[in-house]
């Protein structure tokens, strides 16, 4: 049987894997020294066991180390192999050098990770001008989609719904969470003049006034984008928007604003977020069992 | 010509390093994104150049990574070496497995380390099991000694100094600079109860009444060391004494408690701390001519 190890701050998801699949949970003690510095210990016999660590990674630059440290550690122990549950994936964004000089950090991120870990699970990888996983990563990487569960959520909540995607990068979760929710869709237009400031243009939207628009994105964090989708929706007298997130990096401040525009305000449980309301453990623990078995 | 580049907070020693020595300074973009995630731009053109790169390693945790992305990001603009210059290596204390299932951090922070750079220049490393750099780093490692500079601090400043160290760690600080200050020295001992709590005996101190103590530690993170060491002192009816510190890890709440007890409080700037008063450019300097001519 394999043994689940959990990061701080993942404990809900790890406590909901734990009660569906056949894991045991193994007992880390990480703590912080006065000085910074991080420290870990690993509590049960992992030799010759396959290991899992669970840790998102929103916020990744002060989770970095522990994280390797941990998996390292697993290794040295007599672990068997250690799989790295990331169900948000960081560092996907920097994906060519927009600017000459700039570290493409989507790729350094990748081989450090590669590098410290036998597999990697995630939950719908920021994929723009990657194909896949496999164009960074050099371990065996699963790439887990929530659009059927963001699909389900629509079906369950929402009369007459039109999808609405912020912009082109949406388009391939909001296309297919509109075919399997059976509602029509739209990708409205993003220009981004800013970390915290973009513009959103749409179409004509009169045909849709009789219809209750749910936007979708994968990644939120200064909520601006979907702040300005709102308006823009409103703009055209359409209903008050819905808003599904799949990783919710918002802070309170981004949530405040998009709560003033948009109900309610769902997030899968891929980072941990008072949004939460969508969980991904199912999805998750389908892909550990054949492991475990 | 070298490049010097400095990672964020490393502004002040970065600039005296560049009066001294014959380095470029290379300007670096490094910012953070709303969410978390570290942007890293290298503006220079580095191709065929030395780059090191100054970055001193307190609070590790959130700096490790974009200071990785940047000397990834080098290598691959065409840098033909790349140094860390680290004024306070951290990582060191975690020399053996104290308990079983521990992450032997010093390892592990040196390999990732030793992968991202070709050279290491540091000083006062916090050797203690280790007898050098080399038995975990496998790039060349320079390790500095602040002693000289300390020992010059105390004949300027101090008439009829004894050098005390607080446990016997420190013995091989406090012996040279006594050495090189022509100063007696006492070694105490130290009994560590918690990440916070130490305990701290001394001999019977009669002889050195007439003595002005001057406590000397590598590294001071909580501050209970030297807060312990200064009362065992002042029991035993000493005058206050004065403290040396090379690494200055410690807090607002720390430096309060510890001006209490002590005055001066000087350290070197291998940290940056409100409490510098030594500085080790000249000698960093030293390090890197060779090499920039």
């Amino acid at each position: 049987m394999g043994i689940l190890f959990s990061m701080p701050g993942n404990e809900r998801l790890a406590a909901e894997l734990g009660r569906i699949g056949p894991w045991a949970a193994g007992a880390l003690e990480i703590r912080r020294f006065p000085d910074g510095e991080s420290y870990v210990r690993i509590l049960p016999d992992v030799a010759g066991h396959r290991a899992a660590i669970l840790c998102t990674l929103a916020r990744p630059d002060s989770r970095f180390l522990r994280l390797v440290f941990t998996a390292r550690t697993l290794k040295e122990l007599g672990a068997s192999s250690v799989t790295l549950i990331a169900p948000y994936l960081s560092y996907m964004r920097q994906d060519i050098r927009f600017e000459p000089g700039e570290a493409l950090t989507s790729r350094h991120f990748a081989d450090l990770l590669s590098q410290a870990f036998d597999r990697l699970i995630t939950v719908d990888p920021h994929l723009h001008r990657y194909g896949n996983l496999r164009e960074i990563y050099s371990i065996p990487a699963t790439a887990l989609s929530s659009a059927p569960l963001l699909a389900r959520w629509v079906q369950d909540n929402i009369d007459r719904p039109v999808i609405i995607g912020p912009d082109s990068e949406s388009e391939q979760w909001v296309s297919s969470i509109a075919g399997m929710a059976n509602a029509p869709y739209l990708v409205l237009e993003k220009k981004r003049l800013g970390d915290r400031v973009v513009e959103i243009k749409a179409p004509d939207l009169a045909r849709w006034k009789q219809c209750r628009p749910v936007i979708v994105d994968d990644i939120v964090s200064s909520g601006a984008t979907l702040v300005e989708t709102a308006k823009c929706l409103q703009d055209q007298g359409l209903p008050a928007p819905a808003c599904l997130i799949v990783h919710a990096l918002l802070g309170e401040r981004a949530q405040r604003s998009l709560a003033a525009v948009a109900f309610p305000l769902i997030s899968t449980n891929t980072v941990p977020h008072a949004t939460n309301g969508i969980s991904i453990a199912a999805a998750i623990a389908g892909t550990l069992d054949p492991e475990a078995r």
